[in-house]
């Protein structure tokens, strides 16, 4: 037996192995942990290592470009020692799942056009006031209206009660020497009279903070932005405080009737919200009352509640709610722990089931200014869903309701620590082998853990087109349980929980009733306009939970499209995105609120062809297979390979 | 001795009684009350009757005047019964001092030109609204928006979040018919954005209330109007809560500056008001939710105060208000419990000693359309001044100091239930009569009381032109009391706090202290431009102490000008009526703003010539005994006549 030397970067481990070891075997021995989820299969394509150096045979190139190839790229469990190598084992995080957790540095980029001076609705000006004296007893207020006009063109402004009252002691204070922050006229009204915020002792124009903030049912985020320079330069995130009282919107809305339920939830939105802030403004040494304008989005009904407004009629039929465009309010009123008199300017959304996250979406990821013909999904429990260009925008929502939030699922659960995010299903043994949040024991499954089980479980033939449970494959792993079939995902002695984690036919019928919801949508709105879902030219998935799907296992299931990967574009929190740029000004605010008035909305409950395509969707992938080209093929091959899988008989 | 029968009407009392009877003895007699607060000298003319029938002889006619002599009037105490007589006894109230307290009926007349629809700021628009379906989705707020656009040309509007947060339910539980308060603008800015300010169920088009307030540093009034037909529909009056924490503005201030003492003191007067605006609003059986605008007036520290202002530059020197004219704020941002999205309106002021009181009387009284030259003057603790007319108009405060208002004088009380109003003084016995508000034992004296003691111990010889009292007269009422020489008012057994009841030579010296301020600050105001006290063609005197001032006593001791009786006009309270014409809408609120623009503010305390002419009026009536021809003529009259007084040969 021939013996080679492997040695594995960074870490410059090496290691003796005989020739024909695989490389994932050969890591394994110099013990490095390398992610395998498909417990390798060769079909996930996390193993990717880089041969910096000597000679090895790929089996299979899987999820690996031409281009991954070509720069030395290979999949660990796919790939043969021939020879003495050098093997770069790339940093984890590409891999590892994202945490809901805190950033210090936010990813987002200012615009390249962002001029303050233009743009920013707020501006801090220095004063230099004279001194009063007997010859000179203008009042305090008046004094600084002077010099704001004569030294900065501010012609007429205003102010509230609230700086008018500590105006006279900051003024002394300071000898007279103060920094004014002045909002000038609305967003959408350069020309109203511009309004005093606060004024600070003596010069302080090298920051001007703002927050954007992102309302999800489940997560908020805040991100600190310097307004002068544009800059994100603090964000924070946590669950949202009202998850207790209900984990989606429909609970939320009727929890919200009961008593003092309404004003319950908004002061738990409030709570979370005021925590995010003072975590971001400790990172920069600054007060929440340094933070002057907060631009807010999130669907209707979290924005409801943010502002109090009571959500009941966003239920019942005909779903209307009390405003989709919110005036203007002060974050005093509110009780929103930045500068009382700051400006909360809530983004405008369209309908009950399509809010102020889904047009700061569309803004964000630009769809209103494309000519490609696009398709944004939100997928969540309102399937919020837009397929437009440039020149049109058609909306709705399709209640795909909370399974793939992991409710209604038996041991589905949110996107937490324990979760069960991504399921490999062995082709021919059925065993699973999956990936837990926190890489702990697991306690369930999540949204994106559902979608790969889901998909698996039919590439491999466990269920069938209807989702029925296939009880004859001789495997423990499905079985009859109290409440139907159902396939078991861990056992009791590997789980957290201390019993067996499932997927039952009732838990399969639920997912496939929300993405058959999803891809209805989605379809009825082509049609509307004459296209296919084939037709469209760019898919953009937005949504926390967007970016952790698997395109691929979703495609197999018939959630989304059968288009080539490289159509798909995952953009993460696109909602927050949008608040961000709404807060930056002018131009990016008024495209939000061009895009909201531009958005037609469908009613899919008033809408028969949304019926029809919801009943032809409950098959996986569809009915009319032939939708789904790939899905196809990959059934073709046995249930075993995708349409990209590489033949067979390179295996040993 | 011839006897004869005099019957009094109305009450139709017959009385037999010898001829050469003075008529008051007869209704004595007759077991009527008549008012005489002189004690018969015949210098009061309180006791004025009219003869109906019958012979009578006339010793004096003084106060009466001729057109009153020829109707018949006479004074009962100077008036001799020749033969049988019919005497009509005149109404009461007439002479009787008006208590503070509330009437239901105004006597405020609605500007003949007021046109609402022109004018006002508030309007109640009818709404009749599409009903929503799924086929109209449009949110609530949109749906109203519409409406208002559709059938009341109201092309843009915005909303408070209150208004929002109850607008469904009121949709629905009225079955989408309702009505929409609308202010439309600013007072100051037709073009700005109207604002939906409440949403009532039904048509509710026939009243529209509002509320003037006026807050003086004693008294607080509210008018409740109905702005559509500009009529005052109910009156409030009370004591400013204030009160228990400091008489005047300058203690009030310094109890501002405690602890919270800003924060209590801003309650106080916030309930006060409450309190007011719920008995106006109970008489016309409305909520006090239903007033949707109110206006403000007031001096620069009640302002300040109601507002939660810091007063303390008020009284530091150079005398600076945190704002002269504070921008309008919402009632429920106050406290103030009318509808908590109503705009609270505070009228401009001119500087710290200038406020808003003065120039909605400025304009109540219409001294800024004036052709007259006129001095506007409040008497009290600032005596505030305005000389002027239509084109220019000139201010300022002189500090009188308290004395007017009853304290710094040891017997000194408001002037409330148990206070001297009115003092005579027997030019022979020096024996004092009196008239008390409330009719019963005094207590101390008001400021009213306070000048007429002044002048009558004046003019009857009792203290001479410094103030010195004569202790040589012979009489036990003046005597050297525990802190240098006294007068006794009332003795102890008279009074009501069973000691008595003194002026002393300090009271005397505040109060002259107090008269030469006033005096000297409208002469400066005369003599910056270059016109003499004299040449004022017209006084007006406002304040609600004003309307109680004596002319000719206020003459005697140099407080007002000596000038004909019929230059003077007393005009109650011209601050509430400014507050209430600037309820009224634009026209009237513009003209207070133009006149608070115009009124030019003189800084007494940078000002030599006003300390030049406080000393020289520290006499009785001034060290110019010249410049007071009628007090001249009255002291040549051996102490005991005015320049009216007729013969004394008249006398038995």
């Amino acid at each position: 037996m021939t013996t080679c030397s492997v040695t594995f970067t960074p870490s410059d481990t090496a290691v003796a192995v005989p020739v024909g070891t695989l490389l994932n075997e050969a890591a394994q021995e110099a013990g490095l942990d390398l992610n395998m989820p498909c417990g390798g299969q060769g079909r996930c394509g996390r193993c990717a290592v880089l041969v910096e150096q000597g000679t090895v045979r790929r089996r299979s190139n899987l999820r690996l470009s031409a281009e991954d190839v070509a720069q030395g790229y290979c999949l660990a469990c796919q790939t043969v020692i021939e020879g003495d190598a050098r093997i770069l084992i790339p940093p984890q995080e590409k891999i590892e799942r994202r945490l809901v957790t805190d950033r210090t540095v936010a990813a987002i980029e200012v615009p390249l056009d962002y001029d303050p001076a233009r743009d920013q609705v707020l501006a801090a000006y220095y004063l230099e006031l004279d001194v009063p004296s007997l010859d000179d007893q203008t009042d305090d207020w008046s004094r600084v209206q002077r010099a704001l006009r004569r030294n900065h063109g501010v012609e007429r402004i205003t102010a509230d009660l609230g700086v008018l009252r500590t105006l006279g002691r900051t003024l002394r204070n300071a000898a007279w020497q103060v920094t004014a922050i002045v909002e000038r006229g609305g967003w959408d009204d350069p020309a109203a009279t511009p309004r005093l915020v606060d004024v600070l002792p003596g010069r302080q124009t090298e920051r001007l903070l703002g927050a954007a903030i992102d309302i999800g049912t489940t997560s908020n985020v805040v991100y600190l932005v310097d307004l002068l320079s544009g800059k994100v330069v603090a964000e924070a995130v946590d669950y949202n405080g009202q998850i207790t009282r209900g984990e989606d919107v429909i609970s939320r809305i009727i929890y919200a009737g009961k008593n003092d339920g309404l004003g319950e939830l908004q002061s738990l939105v409030m709570q979370t919200l005021n925590r995010l802030l003072e975590r971001a403004v400790q990172r920069v040494r600054a007060q929440t009352s340094d933070i002057y304008r907060a631009t807010v989005a999130g669907n209707s009904t979290m924005i409801h509640l943010f502002l109090g407004l009571p959500p009941e009629s966003i239920r019942l039929t005909p779903f209307i709610t009390a405003a989709n465009q919110p005036p203007p309010v002060r974050a005093g009123v509110l009780g929103l722990a930045i500068n009382p008199q700051a400006t909360v300017d809530c983004l405008p959304g369209v309908a009950s089931y399509v809010g102020a996250d889904i047009t700061a979406g569309v803004v964000s990821t630009g769809l209103d200014e494309e000519d490609k013909l696009t398709l944004f999904l939100d997928v969540g429990t309102n399937g919020e869903t837009v397929v437009g260009m440039r020149e049109w925008l058609l909306t709705c929502a399709c209640s795909a309701g909370p399974a793939f939030e992991g409710a209604g699922v038996e041991h589905g659960m949110r996107a937490t620590t324990g979760a069960i995010e991504e399921v490999w299903v062995h082709s021919e043994s059925y065993e699973p082998t999956w990936r837990v949040i926190g890489n702990q024991a697991p306690r369930g499954l999540c949204g994106s853990g559902l979608i790969t089980l889901l998909a698996e479980l039919f590439i491999t033939g466990v269920i069938d087109r209807s989702g029925n449970l296939n009880l004859s494959l001789g495997t423990p792993r499905v079985r009859e349980g109290e409440h139907g079939a159902e396939y078991v995902v861990a056992w009791a002695a590997e789980s957290a929980t201390r019993s067996d984690i499932v997927l039952t036919k009732v838990d399969i019928d639920n997912l496939l009733r929300a993405k058959a919801a999803i891809y209805a949508g989605y379809t009825v709105l082509c049609q509307s306009v004459g296209v296919d879902p084939a037709d469209v030219e760019q898919v953009l998935i937005g949504g926390a939970f967007g970016q952790y799907i698997n395109v691929e296992k979703a495609v197999q299931i018939g959630l989304l499209p059968d288009l080539p990967w490289e159509r798909f574009r995952f953009l993460g929190n696109t909602s927050a995105r949008g608040a961000y740029l709404a807060l930056l000004g002018r131009p990016a605010r008024a495209r939000i609120a061009a895009a909201a008035g531009k958005m037609t909305y469908l009613e899919l409950s008033a809408d028969n062809t949304f019926y029809e395509n919801f009943m032809s969707a409950l098959f996986l992938p569809h009915t009319e297979i032939e939708r789904f080209p790939s899905v196809q093929a990959a059934l073709a091959d046995d249930h075993r390979a995708t349409g990209e899988f590489v033949p067979r008989e390179e295996f040993a």
